[in-house]
């Protein structure tokens, strides 16, 4: 079976936490926009998929997954949906409802990250509010990543499996995830994660360690790993960041 | 069993998708912070219990719920692990996994409705982010509600089961949390949406239908329904709405 994954081809955006967990894994999987060389032609066969009725349970917007008979959407529900059949959660009850617990805390802050860029409106472009954006990433360094980091920070110290993943003893995607996370700091606000890092050293070592993962490391020196830009979630603009 | 919630005493924000659930199924709970009769004890109850390594699966943040030795965190998936135990959602797994994306997007409509008052930062007070608020409410109001509200209304269309309910043949918990965006809506953009109700007719059946129930006609004529007021995520400020 081949998974069909939605999502804008251009981006690593709110898709990318789960191309990651089918990259891990080796899953068979379509990056379906992808496979389409003409981007606005891509970026249409999703919109057309959300605006008609295909009789299914209908997105509210990408990244969705089709997967046979089942459309499921949320990055954090695909996730939620995918991890026990790609070995990426544990199968106790209880670990698998605290992954996506921590998914879902993801998934706020990406949302997060992007309204650094959008804090106004995802209709207007990025340049007609950057005064704007130049507050709330003020805010945003200051406040809300050393919140986030001490939070994963804190669970990878609690953890009573004493591994060094987020939930109990085996890798789950929310590790995949996390990696993602600093990935995108380094990229968006590198000097605001470089002197914050050396506190966070169970998050980096996650970072670290999935970095050496054979089937991660092939991904991202592939042309299938689309690189870090300035339209998707993590942007690095020069004006919102200071030294 | 008697569940406990744990949200801000003096808002419905957030939490209070849990609470209709909780009411609506007349389940048995306590609303631990708000059995403290001083406002600021029980706000220092919540960010203890955070702040604490208390051996459970920890929250980044309120709402969370405990279930005899469960704690579980975040409101779309509390409701997702109280719906089968409350009867709140169908047994039909398609069924269950739908309402949980429903739910995941009601989430993101109320970081949204949130941010129209605080698109800076949270740390802020909203007085002094007045002017973008007004900028980012305009935006909200003529893209941002239509186009959830065109969601929902689609979905109620496209239920295969005809019924008058989002998921399946019965009233599941998305239906309370759509009650409560209207709600909150009339409350915080009364001006818009009168314009758009008439457009969206099965969403306002929903919520007229909602209200009818006796035991959310109860809770709502309680004292345990907090009233909307300016500390919430759904908040009326004359600057922000134009006639």
């Amino acid at each position: 079976m081949t998974y069909k994954l939605y999502y804008w081809p251009h981006i690593q955006g709110r898709g990318e936490v789960v191309r990651l967990a089918l990259e891990y894994s080796k899953s068979k999987y379509e990056d379906v926009a992808r496979n389409i060389s003409d981007p606005d032609s891509a970026r249409t066969l999703i919109t057309e998929f959300l605006n008609n009725n295909n009789g299914v349970n209908l997105p509210f917007a990408p990244p969705f997954l089709i997967d046979g008979s089942t459309v499921i959407a949320q990055a954090a529900l695909i996730l939620y949906y995918l991890a026990p059949k790609l070995n990426l959660v544990s199968d106790n009850e209880d670990e698998r409802l605290f992954a996506h617990q921590i998914q879902l805390t993801v998934t706020d802050f990406l949302m997060e990250v992007h309204d650094t860029h959008h804090p106004i409106s995802n209709s207007l472009y990025y340049e007609d509010q950057i005064e704007e954006s130049k507050k709330r990433t003020i805010n945003f360094i200051e406040n809300r990543i050393p919140k986030y980091l001490k939070y994963f920070e804190t669970i990878l110290i609690n953890n009573k499996k004493i591994s060094d993943w987020l939930v109990g003893s085996q890798l789950s995607y929310t590790d995949l995830s996390l990696f993602q996370i600093i990935e995108g700091l380094r990229y968006a606000f590198p000097y605001a994660i470089t002197k914050l890092e050396s506190k966070f050293p169970r998050v980096i070592n996650v970072r670290n360690k999935i970095r050496d993962i054979p089937a991660i490391n092939a991904y991202l020196n592939s042309n299938r790993r689309i690189p870090f830009n300035t339209m998707g979630v993590f942007r690095y603009y020069p004006e919102l960041n200071k030294k």
